[in-house]
């Protein structure tokens, strides 16, 4: 088969690669229906992370079942099936916390590579969820969203303690940002403060449920959100970048006793200690238990209770995966769709 | 009156201050049954913290109200009362999400100097907590504790969720740390673990409550803690030191998902961002809003479910203050009671 490898800075080519086969006898294979690009993608695309050989890339995936290793017995070849971008085996003490993310056994979806038409999935019994039947073609790209970039944007806001009543705010008007507003909609939230300049963005997180744009950065930034909540801060803030400047950002929006759930996988940020002390947040991230709330997102899509695959504004052929790149990379796309 | 003043590293001396007086019309005059030195009372006594210029010492009281502002109407002279070491207005947003050490009017109280006879209380009706008559004697220690080292340790347990069943680690042996046992104890945490190498405070951590001891320290104290949770690490984490290792520890030491309390008034400290993010751990702390727990707590003491006042070791005459420093500084004393 033919996929996405990684070779440095700005280089996806779309090459051969071995068909996955069953190693373990808790896997499964896929048959892909779609998969995408990841804003995490972009890190070691834009060269801030580094990686030693060329590296086969993507970790978000729905697909139909083609075979199963000889443990697996939760899902069969032929169904419809969407899975984290950690598998993980769903039993252990972490995972029945609902941290599945950090499974004692969690494998790293990526490391397989989902941006091609077929896909090895370990531990196939905890990592997968099947659907009822078979899925219209027009709502796969609302599932292939729950793999990732929605169940990033639910944990966020999750994370952040989103309750009714509650002001949110959103650093970060990527895919994973507008979709923290699209789940803190969905939880309750009463105030929604999308944190963008971007006319597209703006207009989406608008339609997923924002009720307020607010353009300014960094401290200017905070003053409004200070000023939006009669001085107290936001009680809840999704930060959806990863950076020092969006960290901070996130901390100081938040009311005292306030929550901040960040999801952008951090680089290079330092967070101050006596600052984070005074502050009174909660603080609460990391790489998103997908596999917790994948049985309700893929219900809320299902019922067509939410639309998340409107964060794909970018639909390619599997064979212009460097475009899909290209155009995240320089914010064209909010998000690419790849269809192998 | 005469009280304590601290003028640079290892010099606080007993002298003449101005009595306090009713400033604003919200104010309440206590005149102190006890007061005592607060571990962070070491900050700046070591150097640690700087200074303009010579500074009233002391946050902790209790004691019995002599004279009230013309606005107050919660408390009355003739009445034994207890406060936090901020005082609150206990009506604003924040406090009444239960965030009173960041009530919007919050008024630090180390700014009064409590290690004196006489104190000035700030926003009376919203700090204090009255008595229903005049306690004991023998239980003013137990409820000077509540004013700030109990109820820190409170909500140090608090805000590392502790649970019925969970496994807890205490990362720091001194008062805070110890009644942080005591506090997981009273919220029904089956195991908790004390890191300590101080042999009569891991006797007290274990008439409080601590089923386990471990002494060692940094990344070897968190593998101890590692071995004796199946691997995982600890499901609540306090942290009532301040330090980067403390913090570190802290954070190692809890199992993804878990989280840590952090009430050491950090200094030096710097968390690492990537690193926090793969934790999965929940973390907050800052100033306890010590006033939210208060009337529980006094609860407490008043029925003898709790006895904090053991963390007193050390119990000396008010002028004997600089006597009481050394002691906790060289590690002498856990805490100094301070009887005016």
């Amino acid at each position: 088969m033919r996929g996405a490898v990684l070779y440095g800075p700005g280089d996806v080519r779309f090459e051969e690669r071995d068909d996955p086969k069953i190693i373990e006898p808790t896997d499964a294979i896929l048959r892909l229906s779609a998969t995408c690009v990841c804003g995490s993608d972009l890190w070691p695309y834009r060269g801030a992370d580094t990686f030693p050989q060329p590296q086969p890339m993507g970790h978000e995936y729905c697909g139909v079942v083609e075979e199963v290793g000889r443990e697996v017995t939760n899902v069969k070849p032929g169904q419809f099936v969407v899975g984290s971008f950690f598998a993980s085996d769903n039993t252990c003490p972490i995972c029945r916390a609902g941290y599945q993310s950090r499974c004692v056994d969690a494998r790293l979806m990526g490391n397989e590579g989902a941006q091609a038409p077929y896909l090895r999935v370990p531990l196939a019994d905890g990592t997968l969820v099947a659907t009822p039947e078979m899925p219209p073609d027009d709502m796969v790209p609302g599932l292939l969203a729950t793999s990732d970039v929605l169940g990033t944007g639910w944990f966020a806001a999750d994370a952040a303690n989103v309750r009714p009543g509650h002001t949110v705010a959103v650093v970060g008007d990527g895919a994973v940002g507008l979709l923290g507003v699209l789940s803190a909609k969905q939880m309750g939230a009463e105030r929604i403060i999308m944190m963008s300049r971007h006319e597209a963005r703006q207009k989406l997180a608008l339609e997923f449920g924002a009720t307020d744009i607010v353009t300014e950065r960094g401290d200017e930034g905070v003053e409004r959100i200070k000023e939006m909540t009669g001085g107290l801060g936001a009680h809840s803030v999704i930060e959806a970048v990863g950076t020092q400047e969006s960290m901070m950002q996130s901390i100081r929006s938040a009311r005292p006793g306030g929550h901040v759930g960040f999801v952008g996988v951090t680089h290079g940020v330092e967070i101050p200690g006596m600052e984070l002390f005074f502050s009174g947040v909660h603080l609460h991230g990391g790489p998103a238990p997908v596999r917790r709330y994948l049985p309700h997102l893929i219900d809320l899509v299902l019922s067509e209770s939410i639309d998340p695959g409107r964060v794909f504004d970018l639909t390619l052929p599997l064979d212009q995966v460097a475009e899909g790149y290209r155009a995240m990379d320089e914010r064209r796309a909010i998000k690419t769709l790849l269809c192998p």
